[in-house]
């Protein structure tokens, strides 16, 4: 498969043309593609090749995890040289996927201001903002003039590193580093020299603290649509900023591990290509299982029923369809209501609203399927007893499903549960049993054969 | 619910207080919530009493279908003035959210460059990455040098929007416009004012053509981590620029786009608190319809095998169990596998590595959960047959859902439909016949009670 076959870069790594091969193979996926595929020495030899420009240029474009295997492959002194180059915030998420081992050996090559640095990010906690973020910002005084502010900075710029993402901004803050404010760095460039700072500053700043879930700050700078969020301490004072970039990686990640949740499995971690069989199957048995217990509870309705079904061995025609069409009722709703509870369109005190809206459209959804049960049930020619058991179930079992799926996600939550888990076969596995407790019911309600059982 | 009740904006606009609202409520959720709910009349008379910086606050916050609402509802000559504080991008992406007709009055209520410019960007096909580009940006010479370069800024400055966004990065072009490269805002502080623009520039710019599908154009700047990617035409001249912000807006879209389609109904293209019963019977009703008519094709297989289940009732107690078990199995992979298909990660060329690392996971899946079965059935007391038929089952099912799984997401991709479209329920109900199907052939060869039938 592909078109033309890209060039190797384990041959750029035997040739020395490593150069060469980032400027012809530019697509990401490529890349990593190949730079997965490479054996540890290849990895090793890589290593001394890559310039400033080359190591900053190739790991921008892989993922953490594979980032992480290519350092931890090298020598520490170049994969050090490697890490000098990356901004802090993408160096630490690379160091997190390393071993404590090679991570220390690798910490330990590095100048000691740089892995003082990196180890400060690496010690919050990993879901908090302050581990995404760049915990340096460009900082100015509030009593500084434009010109005077572009004399400094330009002081400053020396000793940080040229990072175009911390760049959107400038915070203005006071002796004690504690947050006033906020500039747009193109207004240090539009605004005239003379003017205060102070002047131009914005003061209404939202801020986040160091242990916000970094899933919550990434949706509030989306939210208030923001290019920087500043994490400042209790005092106010600046620890650092989230960038839109690391707003964005948090929140795609975040839109993964929900996907993976609602298809019943646990969250990967690792991009699915290079998860192992191993990987997948650990991943995925706990739900089977649990989902197997929970639906095995179907054969206990069902042995219930027996003499129902020995008596009118048509009802068990219905069986799959009636639990299917309560199964994909409330996938619709789950789905959508956790997915608008994941970006803060649904909080809890919507709950009665989205219960009256998903009663409203259930209504309409039971009389259409009710309708569409009819005339199945008319096709297999099953008499008029049996079609009205079938109708009048299908339209219970869709507002039942409609019911429990509006119910759970907001309960689960409650419960500070992600309600991400209200998987596609988890309702699926509630409605099954449920659903044909119902249907058995209104047999017994509706057909004469059943009437002595 | 509710801890404490927000000021409410209907007061802030009888007492003209609106500023003050905008100050005390600053949560996006709250004031989309409370706008929402205004009359027109309310609306109308927001209008005149938000001035720049309360137009530009209160929209950034709220989508652009409420936006477009809010807007629709005012009179034309108070909306414009509104439109006019918004940069271009967001506010194409509203109007084209409004009826032609109203549209076309506020339009004509707006100066003519800025009408002139909204018209092209509405004019590109909205799924194209020009409909989403700021179509102005900061240009410089190549031959000038940074301080020649600011100035010539700052005269540009005063004819263009103050927009953040589009001002992280000034483009390098040539007389005729075409785009030579580009130069980080914070150069321009930091660099010594003599140095030539040409020297700071970086050539190396990825850029893309405005026909471009607007989700690929914005999963290329995350995968290539850029802060914006110039629009251009087809002699390389600089259209406009896809800001990190619009990327990421575009992307979450995508994601609660994808989310929808994976839990079996159409994207509902509002906020779900502001779909209707009506919209979400529509969105959702097609595609159970259709899962109805292919989950029917159960009763045929069902009563094809009318006289098995009449020998052997027990069989009817694992249908359920069965082919949900098949259904889980089958949701996990697509799931997985349609996200890592969104997001870049899979591609057709790796359909073989796909299905050989499924394929393997399945075979250990099978094997687990072919032992749940062989324990579900021995509690359940049916005999050494049905154990053994269900246990095989369990395993071919699970391997056979594997395939399903794995395998029709990549087919419709080449087919170029949406691989989201393979929700939980159409894989569910794929595997649901075809199981039985499987499950009565099985017991067919285990059984001597049906050896003769």
């Amino acid at each position: 498969m592909g078109s033309t076959a890209a060039p190797s870069i384990r041959q750029a790594i035997a040739g020395d043309t490593v150069t060469d091969w980032l400027a012809s193979v530019k697509d990401p996926a490529e890349r990593s593609h190949q730079l997965a595929r490479l054996a540890t020495e290849d990895l090793r030899a890589l290593g001394p090749l890559l310039d400033h420009d080359g190591a900053s240029d190739l790991f921008e474009a892989v993922d953490d995890e594979l980032a992480a295997r290519v350092l931890a492959a090298m020598a520490a002194g170049d994969a050090a040289a490697l890490v000098e180059v990356l901004d802090l915030d993408h160096a630490a998420d690379i160091l997190r996927e390393i071993k404590a081992g090679p991570r220390e050996r690798l910490l330990s090559a590095l100048p000691q201001d740089r892995a003082e640095a990196l180890r400060g990010l690496l010690s919050w906690p990993e879901d908090s903002v302050a581990a995404h973020m760049v915990p340096e910002a460009l900082t100015v005084r509030p009593d500084m003039t434009i010109g005077d502010a572009v004399q400094a900075l330009r002081s400053d710029a020396a000793t940080l590193r040229s990072d175009s993402r911390s760049g959107a901004y400038v915070y203005v803050t006071d002796a004690d580093r504690r947050l006033l404010g906020v500039l747009a760095f193109r207004d240090l460039v539009l605004a005239d020299p003379q003017e205060a700072v102070a002047a131009l500053t914005d003061t209404d700043v939202l801020s986040v603290s160091p242990l916000t879930d970094a899933e919550d700050a990434a949706q509030a700078l989306m939210d208030y649509n923001l290019v920087a969020v500043p994490v400042v301490d209790a005092d106010n004072r600046l620890l650092g900023i989230l960038t839109e970039n690391t707003a964005g990686e948090i929140t795609e990640e975040e839109a993964t591990e929900d996907a993976e949740r609602q298809g019943g499995s646990e969250p990967l971690e690792v991009p699915y290509l290079r998860a192992s069989p191993w990987l997948l199957w650990r991943k995925r048995v706990g739900w089977l299982l649990l989902l197997f217990v929970a639906e095995a509870y179907t054969g206990t309705v069902l042995r219930h029923f027996e003499e129902e079904m020995e008596a009118v061995v048509a009802l068990a025609f219905f069986i799959p369809l009636l639990i299917g069409t309560g199964g994909n009722t409330g996938t619709q709703i789950t789905t959508t209501l956790v997915r608008a509870m994941a970006t803060g369109q649904v909080r809890l005190r919507d709950v009665p609203a989205v219960l009256a809206k998903e009663m409203s459209t259930g209504m309409m959804i039971a009389l259409t399927m009710a309708l569409a049960a009819l005339i199945r049930a008319w096709m297999l020619g099953v008499g008029p007893e049996i079609t009205l058991t079938v109708t009048l179930t299908v339209a219970a079992i869709v507002l039942w499903s409609s019911f429990v799926a509006s119910i759970l996600p907001p309960v689960l939550k409650k419960c500070r549960i992600d309600p991400a888990v209200v998987s596609a076969p988890l309702i699926a596995t509630v409605v099954d049993g449920t659903g044909l407790i119902i249907y058995f019911m209104i047999a017994h309600a509706t057909l004469s054969q059943l009437q002595g059982l």
